[in-house]
């Protein structure tokens, strides 16, 4: 069987750049938009909206609005989110199959647990990841300190309600992880030499 | 400044064993009985009693009668408490001082904050701890699982409680510590070799 490591992550804590670094030093394939990509291909739905499924709340997409109309439309709505889990679930299991492998987030632990998977989970103080958000000028590049914290604590809550939505765990709690690491307070390249050691033995 | 790491434990979870075996192959000093052997000298409280107070919630000392000759009695309980933590601090410190070293428990991750310790936290799913509690025939070698269950419980409340008071912190959050370690799931042997590689390097 080959060996799979999964990170669960808080947004902004560093998960996929130790990802990228412990496929660099392992020699393992690093998974990441490409399940989105496969995904997308399988299922003929945008990358888009794929994206936006498996990174939001799916309670948010429960009918609230009973009538006849907006129920029909909902009930589509639930069948595709479904259909999406469904597919990563069959993509995520490929890719342990056919190689040693990373996988960051995406339920991958829960999808996987029959594989024995390395199940990291790193985190870190909303000050690390404030900080760190703004270093890497992405989406929220011209957001204020306080707009970032609020949008930092929004994609947590999502990944949160999707994580135990899925799994029925919670999502972050230790005892769902092997290990788990501070991403604030730590050393990312000394990080990664630890379990790389840990791997490798 | 000499290194030092910091081992908070779920009752049972095998926080000791980590702290021996990282001991032996870092040769770094460990401290456990021996801290408690110090403050008991220092302050000429018995180990037992000074056990108890380490161990225990300090709240449940607190006044609840407060008529004049209880009052004077459980200030006098509140008094050598206070007592026996300043000295535990002092003496936590001393070790620290003298040389590298891993210190078990008693808030040492918060009284030796100034030292940039490796904060670890090590933690195990019930049964696991149950299991290994009833390997190692001590005080509650006769109970059954479910009292065992209930004593592991009770001890590690008692703990939260006593570092919420002294440090104003959640004992066993994430975010007070570097790396957190599940027990039940992950090799002892493995970790200690993983954590000898970052900290040597």
């Amino acid at each position: 069987m080959n060996k799979v490591i999964t990170i669960g992550r808080e947004f902004g804590s560093g998960g996929r750049e130790l990802a990228l670094k412990l496929s660099e030093a392992l020699g393992y394939e690093y998974y990441d938009r490409e399940i989105i990509e496969e995904i997308s291909k399988r299922t003929e739905l945008s990358e888009k909206y794929v994206q936006q499924v498996v990174e939001h709340d799916p309670h948010s997409h429960f009918p609230i609005t009973v009538g006849h109309t907006f129920s029909y439309l909902h009930h589509y709505g639930i069948e595709r989110q479904q259909a999406v889990y469904r597919e990563q679930c069959e993509v995520i299991k490929k890719m342990a199959d056919t190689s040693n492998c990373i996988i960051v987030g995406r339920c991958a632990d829960y999808i996987l647990k029959d594989y024995n998977p390395l199940k990291l989970f790193v985190y870190s103080d909303i000050d690390h990841k404030i900080k760190r958000c703004k270093e890497r000028a992405d989406v929220c590049e011209h957001y204020t300190d306080k707009q970032l914290k609020k949008y930092i604590k929004e994609v947590d809550k999502n990944r949160a309600r999707y994580y135990r939505f899925y799994t029925g765990n919670e999502w972050g709690d230790k005892l769902n992880y092997d290990i788990c690491i501070n991403m604030a307070t730590t050393d990312i390249d000394k990080v990664v030499a630890m379990l790389v050691k840990m791997l490798k033995d």
